[in-house]
């Protein structure tokens, strides 16, 4: 292990409400455990590091730290970016000049292969580092890991608001009939299994779920909503975003035209919604509910932001252990009462792979989900985190750009 | 005043997410000031009452009653119906047989006129009652109060989930550049401006909100947005369901009207984002809210539910006080610290008035609130309702059906 190096740490991809935790987790256990090194941010992910954007994330204020803990959004900000040519070469340049030897990459799979990619080139160049991955997704979608960092809060968040909007449709069933729910997810239907959380009882919302795992039917799902609704008077759907049917054509890819005679994609939810309205001629509601399910920190997880910070401690406790070219994981401990611990497996393991539901915790008709997901997915969404609160609103942080700025 | 008659409550139209406080404080004042009397609730409005579909309240447990306060939903279960032909007659019937005198109707404009023509009918019958209307709607666009219980909730539910999402969008600006939020809001832009109380700097979302208020044009909002985004980067609008342009089209027309022949509105943020897309080239998200801002009693406005609260016991004091025909209105008595008291209209003036967002509280631009608005909102957003939680979710309440039931 290389005494006073220096480490960076960098965020990618979509936020989750916890997301923050896992750098907080970083920059604890980072200053417990070394003397003289710094840590690093880079600004905007490995994009923001090509182009020199780094902070010293000490020289924050004290209040800006502690507030990452219940920040939603990524607080060192985000990229979406692919390593172009001569791109590693740039990045190792000022991994050097900034002894940096330590690169934690708080993302999804497309981080870990930039990771990966990233480790490889500094083999490359002799350049000793310890690169691990650090997985933050609320697709749940990462293998080799019970589940992500960061799906507990959105799942937390999907199921009170299934559980919401469900008593507020049941109460008003003499005017709205159907209330459609779309959640995230472009191939797994994690999230959408997540709505069914809120059930407590038979009749409760949500009835069906149609999930990115199940080739879709326009004709199976209307039979089911009218099938629900010939039994309650109103019915609770949830979707996911990226739906298709058996040729692999996505629901939301219906061309529609805006106010210029533009075609234009409209979502799936809204799709099934129009659908409901003028094949089964109910009344009906869509609620997208977009990034608000990624950011809802102001009804996370306990449990999740407790992990989010878990694993960030973990990746440098590997990294100074001398481990590289790692994603760090979770393990499931126990069940009852649940309890979990930090893991690791292989960056070229994880990179580009996507786990979706497992087919056997889907129902044999394709629209709901077993009670296997349920007991796996319950512990995720328990506690809930604390927010400072003004005016009635919470009090959420914000790096200081100017303060540590590192010049190179 | 008469002495041992008994009472009916009943809810109609849209819920809000405080709406079964206005129940609790109506049984609360009941059964303090009054011996003998019974407090029967109508299931489903009274829609529910014309076909005996009535409780007695007091046969419910306890915790059922206690969770009223922090349950969202119509608790008492609503309907959206215009008395028909013989309708008041046959309600007076069963007023008749079961001794009800007084009658308390939750709900919003429509609602009133529908409270107001069966105080006409008992009064030409000869049935001497007391009717008084209990004001509630997320939309706060009854006239002759300050606001109306319901809105607190909903805009800081809403101004906490643009604060939410508009650090998301901030954090991940390489990717996606224009978030649009659709709120709700047919005719009025009461909830689509307090998004504007989610912004603490000027770069700080939301950039942009078009309200029904002004004539939308297409033209202009593009204008605005890509300058918002030369500026910044990014740009967060908000939008209301209703927006219409000049002559009077709305920007999402839905094939389907509600029993006042209403038409119901979904789609103007999908249409927006779409036009951004392909008009502006950027990548654009839109979340739409849906019945998600009525519901969400997991962050609701504590100064709301109070009031709600405090207008149901305001019902019960007017009507022992042998008041009728009015609706329950809630005055602001001061700014700072905010405190209101209950107030009283009569329902005949009430009755189908629209009040809309003032136009002096918008901007020249029509593109913004002024701070007037802010300095109006602030105050209805404070504080947080405490809610039992279970399992990681809000334990919410709901109604025994078959407990103190009423045969006619």
């Amino acid at each position: 292990m290389i005494s006073s190096a220096n480490a960076i740490i960098a965020q990618s991809g979509g936020p989750t409400a916890v997301i923050n935790n896992s750098v907080a987790g970083v920059f604890d256990a980072w200053y417990k455990n070394t003397a003289g090194g710094r840590l690093y941010a880079g600004i905007s992910g490995i994009k923001g590091i090509l182009e020199g954007h780094i902070l010293d994330l000490a020289a924050q204020e004290k209040s800006v730290l502690a507030g990452l803990k219940y920040t939603p959004g990524a607080g060192l900000f985000s990229c979406r970016y692919k390593l172009g040519e001569g791109d590693s070469q740039k990045l190792l340049k000022t991994f050097k000049k900034l002894n940096i030897r330590f690169f934690f990459y708080n993302g999804g799979n497309d981080s870990m292969d930039t990771a990966h990619k990233i480790a490889e080139a500094a083999k490359d160049n002799g350049w000793e580092m310890y690169i691990i991955g650090i997985p933050k997704t609320i697709d749940n979608d990462l293998p080799y890991t019970d589940h992500t960092p960061g799906y507990g809060s959105a799942a937390k968040y999907i199921a009170a608001t299934v559980r919401e909007t469900g008593i507020d449709l049941e109460s008003v069933f003499t005017k709205n009939k159907v209330t459609i729910l779309e959640a995230m997810g472009r191939n797994t239907g994690w999230l959408t299994a997540a709505g069914a959380l809120a059930k407590r009882r038979e009749d409760e919302a949500p009835h069906l779920l149609y999930l990115p795992e199940v080739p879709f039917s326009y004709q199976l799902f209307l039979e089911d909503v009218e099938e629900v609704y010939k039994q309650l008077g109103y019915c609770y759907v949830v979707v996911s975003e990226g739906l298709a049917d058996a040729d692999g054509n996505y629901i939301a890819a219906a061309p529609t035209t805006d106010a210029f005679g533009h075609r234009q994609l409209s979502g799936a939810g809204e799709k099934l919604k129009n659908m409901v309205e003028t094949e089964l001629g109910l009344k009906a509601r869509c609620n997208t509910l977009g990034t608000t399910q990624r950011a809802a920190m102001h009804f996370a997880s306990r449990t999740d932001a407790n992990e989010a910070y878990m694993t960030g401690q973990a990746a440098v406790m590997y990294a100074l252990a001398g481990k590289s070219r790692l994603m760090v994981t979770i393990n499931r401990l126990s069940q009852e009462p649940y309890s979990s611990a930090a893991g690791e497996i292989g960056l070229e393991k994880t990179a580009n792979i996507e786990r979706k539901l497992p087919l056997e915790w889907i129902n044999k008709k394709g629209n709901y989900i077993t009670n296997e997901f349920i007991s796996y997915a319950r512990p995720l969404i328990e506690g809930e985190v604390d927010i400072p609160i003004q005016n009635g609103l919470p009090d959420y942080v914000k790096l200081d750009m100017n303060k540590g700025k590192v010049m190179l």
